[in-house]
């Protein structure tokens, strides 16, 4: 029979908003595990619950495999199978790459929520947190992020 | 390099929890960023984080453009070619349609969470939040939020 | 017009972590429903948010349908079909199952939150919380659980 183990348990005190502002330059990833793993440490917030927002609807996040970056060049090309440019779209006057934007967005994350222990996030291994751009040309893209714990 | 700022720092006192049940009408997208807005708004919690969840496995929930309708019928089109209806499902008892539903709930979102800054969700200019409706009739849907914050 | 009520008011108090360690066998589901409940119960949190996170890059976490195991056979051929395994990779070191596991786990969930009424889970009626094992030979999968509230 599984059973879930209890790793700690606390009080609840205090909460943070952050903000990350990334300039893209076409469709790829952004890697942020550093910069969101830094923020946290530097709240002072040892337990808790960190939530990354992304602002964008063209644009999306998603943990995945931080070691070979052919995984990164692997996921954008299923991206392009699944959400094709050249489909026939109704909604075309942003230009080709804007409504494969939108699917990709919808089959990837908008948000993610990632608990803090000891002050560190709880990714695996293997995984790092990204920004995606789904757009052809360079965009500013803006991420929230709220922490809460203690 | 990326750095996260801090935006706001502040105590947790308060959760609540709210629901709404929406009545559908066959395949498509319902908006309920303004009822979820008011009702954030009138908790009186001012920096926090909304969840949304959706209790069913054949209606979803995804953050999309607000804008422009043609995008959803794209997204729709787009869902249609993902989980097409006339694949050979082994589970097909409950109607053609039921089990694209459920392929498409899993490739969108059961559960949504926003930050709240200053009694407002952070959601971009062109974000919306939506229930998607994957089943042919009429149905209810029911939605439960979690508000946690001060 | 939609509008959301209001269920409960109240403080926050408490959080909680949680682990679950899964030994897979191959690609499929695993059930984890029961032990993710009985655990939230134990904690003597009545009312809150738990998430729950998956610490792989080839294994994924989905709410589905609980009764008939047919569905998840065919939501298994589902992401067989939108991660074809035939693909022509860039990234095949690891073996023709890898890529099409890192795809798959985009496409559904790494990171679910779930608010918890009254010391229960408000899952609906059809739904179960499910680990799905993206890779073909037995693995060690490693499950975080944040549970907040009061």
């Amino acid at each position: 029979m599984l059973n879930v183990e209890t790793l700690s348990e606390g009080s609840v005190t205090q909460q943070v908003n952050g903000r990350l502002v990334i300039e893209t330059e076409g469709q790829g990833f952004t890697e942020i595990t550093d910069a969101v793993s830094r923020w946290v440490f530097g709240t002072g917030i040892l337990n808790g619950l960190l939530t990354v927002f992304c602002r964008h609807t063209s644009a999306s996040l998603t943990i995945q495999e931080n070691a070979d970056p052919d995984v990164r060049r692997d996921l954008l090309t299923a991206l392009d199978r699944l959400a094709p440019r050249e489909a026939d779209y109704v909604h075309s006057t942003e230009g080709p790459d804007d409504m494969p934007a939108h699917i990709r967005t919808m089959l990837t994350d908008v948000t993610l929520s990632i608990p803090v222990v000891e002050g560190q996030l709880v990714l695996g291994t293997w995984q790092g947190i990204y920004l995606v751009e789904h757009r052809d040309g360079s965009q500013t893209r803006d991420l929230i992020f709220h922490l809460i714990g203690a």
